[in-house]
């Protein structure tokens, strides 16, 4: 088998083998595929699609290109929830110490921000003490003593992943629906869940821009998470504005402790407890969808979703006190608001103008070896159908450094929209895919 | 700028701008350019093409990549051939030195066999001692004295187009018009010349299969060439067969001198006689096609291209004697016939399939750096329209390691094609475009 022949097969928009697949993932795998041949290939993917078939095929070879974890010997149907990624969703830090109060184990791995989203990873590290980067051992630990482990993706899963991402990256190659979702299905197949609630954003700020895009996203997600036998079911929700009103690393931990003592916004609420109660159907222990959300409801009253979220806090060595104490948490003095010029209704508040605004503050990377800043980033006073007197605050900036204010303003000062009539209703939860 | 976004702008079918071209080839040349963005742009450009601006563009970054010769110094219009490729395809020996005879100054850089087809500097470097590589100087006094120089490229020629080249023969990106427009004219427009005449081949042994690619890649060549100031025209001829008789490099050198004696077979005589008088029109010694085409037959009849042929082979180090004696050129002993086995017409002599066989015996190769055979190759004896018996030779392999017969044979063996009713006549030269 030559690797020419694939990338001319691909060219030709004929469908590859699952044996071609497989040469070309080992070839990543094992660095004796050249990245130019790879990179060529990505293209040819990119522009002429995959098959349903394919695509099954790529998501497998990438989980062979690793080990597939086995969580057997912990009791419980294990759930995870994966997010396409947007601006203020923070959904993790509560729906997952929600499903872990409620019975259902959730061995949670994520990511970092990379562009203008966030990641859940350098939310958590915003809390002093935490450890993400937990051995397997441990992870399990926490597991059984929790419910819940939060962690980093490890280098035993999906390998080849880690390797065509960086690929993709730099070549123009990461915008396809096929690779996507070999991408994201390879990494939570290989970590030994049974089910998996998908969260694909849609809207400016969100990856896919069209509700139809995030769709087929959804579609093909779904399809190849049920084929790898793990149940997977998908919503689709709006991703024109932020999410909640923080974004940032610091301030979302903030809010979503504030969601767990039973404050916080309404659409942060919404889906949040939305994933929860599709979690508990999925984790056996609800139901229906009504009895896990009546499940999750009670424990944001009782506190036991806050008092699970201390625990793994605790168990993860981080300082479980940033729960009834926000100043143990970084933050910074420096505020610059942004205020509306004229009176009216929002009727945008731009999620990746916002995202963008919060990453040039310090709050995420452009590059993966970037550092950041947890303490910085925006609170967004307000949403879309609000009405607003000239002056009022749309905006408000944590800043450290105030040589970055000009470019934060530069994008947050073209975020907010504002006109004399009513936006219609926004629709949070677009739609489903099981 | 960035690689990653230039990537992006052809992914997404959007015109690249003169400066994003002349970045990519620059990035390529200084090697600042990863091979693998500079492959993921390729098949971009592959799959989603490239507008005329843009290859003429390309195609000037690529000539500047190097240097342009200036041969300014020589008196007279320089006119120089280049053929896309084929099997048998020999006529830069017979118009080479015909058009110097009559008057016209050929400045001839050619390249080396690759794949099914052979190249111009193998079958000259089967002449005992023929230098293909002088200097710059050396090639000067060559024209200056025999009005023709016969050589490979240099270092200083296009070398982005040797990087890409290398490039686009591993990832799948060779099949482009704009690419391959790009590699040939840049090459052409580099090496000094004041006019040019293509030979575009079509059929099956040629790279474009199709009559209307074959037309269009003609058009892309020829309007490079006039927009950067080499008045260029193109013939489309015929590649289904191969061209003459003689596939080998020595056997296609005796074929050429038989030719500029007055003998040799008649297709190759047409294609070289048009080829000929067109060199003559654009190097201002010929008034118009007719003229050219009788001043080209009496270089033939009065001996003069063969005694041009003889000095350009003595003054490129080359033995001149090979002219009068074949047996100074390298043969084989060893034959092996292909005979019909049914009597009829010949319908086809497939020229990729007697390419590939002939590159079997070892008279081409299938990397750059494999070494060639001179003395082996194949005689067509029966090409299409001919009447044959069942017994009759239709091809005569010169072999000269028998380890490498099975092979040839499995390709020659399907190459020719009888049936009972006569194909219809073949035509030659196809079109033209100017």
């Amino acid at each position: 088998m030559r690797a020419v022949d694939i990338i001319i097969n691909k060219r030709d928009s004929r469908a590859l083998s699952r044996d071609e697949i497989r040469f070309f993932v080992d070839g990543v795998t094992g660095g004796t595929l050249p990245d130019y041949q790879a990179s060529s290939l990505l293209m040819a993917i990119v522009l002429r699609g995959m098959t349903a078939d394919e695509t099954a095929w790529l998501t497998d070879a990438m989980v062979h290109s690793g080990v597939r974890l086995d969580l057997g010997d912990i009791p419980g149907v294990k759930v995870d929830k994966h997010s396409t990624g947007g601006v203020g969703d923070k959904t993790s830090l509560i729906l997952a110490p929600l499903a872990a109060a409620c019975g259902v184990p959730v061995p949670m791995m994520s990511g970092r921000g990379l562009g203008h989203t966030g990641g859940t990873l350098d939310k958590l590290e915003s809390i002093p003490g935490f450890r993400v980067n937990l051995t397997l051992d441990e992870m399990k630990a926490a597991l059984r003593k929790t419910g819940c482990a939060m962690i980093g993706q490890t280098a035993q899963i999906a390998p080849a992943d880690k390797k065509l991402y960086a690929l993709r990256d730099v070549t123009g190659t990461v915008e396809s629906i096929p690779l996507i979702s070999a991408s994201i299905m390879s990494k939570k197949i290989a970590e030994g869940i049974d089910a998996l609630v998908l969260d694909v954003k849609t809207g400016s700020g969100a990856f896919m821009k069209t509700e139809a895009d995030s769709r087929r996203l959804a579609e093909s997600l779904v399809s190849i998470g049920n084929a790898s036998g793990v149940k997977t079911e998908a919503i689709i929700t709006a991703m024109d504005a932020p999410l909640g009103v923080a974004v940032g690393n610091a301030l979302e931990v903030i809010e979503c402790i504030d969601v767990l003592k039973g404050h916080g916004p309404q659409d942060l609420i919404d889906v949040s407890i939305e994933l929860t109660a599709r979690m508990l159907v999925l984790g056996k222990v609800a139901n229906d969808r009504a009895d896990g959300e009546r499940q999750s409801r009670d424990a944001i009253a009782s506190g036991a979703g806050l008092q699970r979220l201390q625990q793994i806090i605790e168990t993860q060595g981080g300082d479980p006190r940033v729960v009834d104490d926000y100043t143990r948490l970084p933050s910074v003095p420096g505020r610059h608001l942004v205020k509306a010029t004229r009176g009216g209704f929002i009727t945008a508040v731009d999620a990746e103008l916002v995202g963008r605004a919060s990453v040039s503050l310090g709050a995420g990377r452009d590059r993966v070896e970037d550092p950041v800043d947890f303490a910085v980033g925006i609170i967004v006073h307000a949403k879309p159908g609000d009405q607003v007197v000239a002056g009022d605050p749309l905006l408000e900036l944590h800043v450290r450094d105030t040589a970055k204010l000009d470019a934060a303003l530069a994008l947050a000062g073209r975020a907010v929209s504002i006109d004399d009539a009513a936006p219609p209703p926004r629709r949070l939860i677009v739609g489903e895919v099981r």
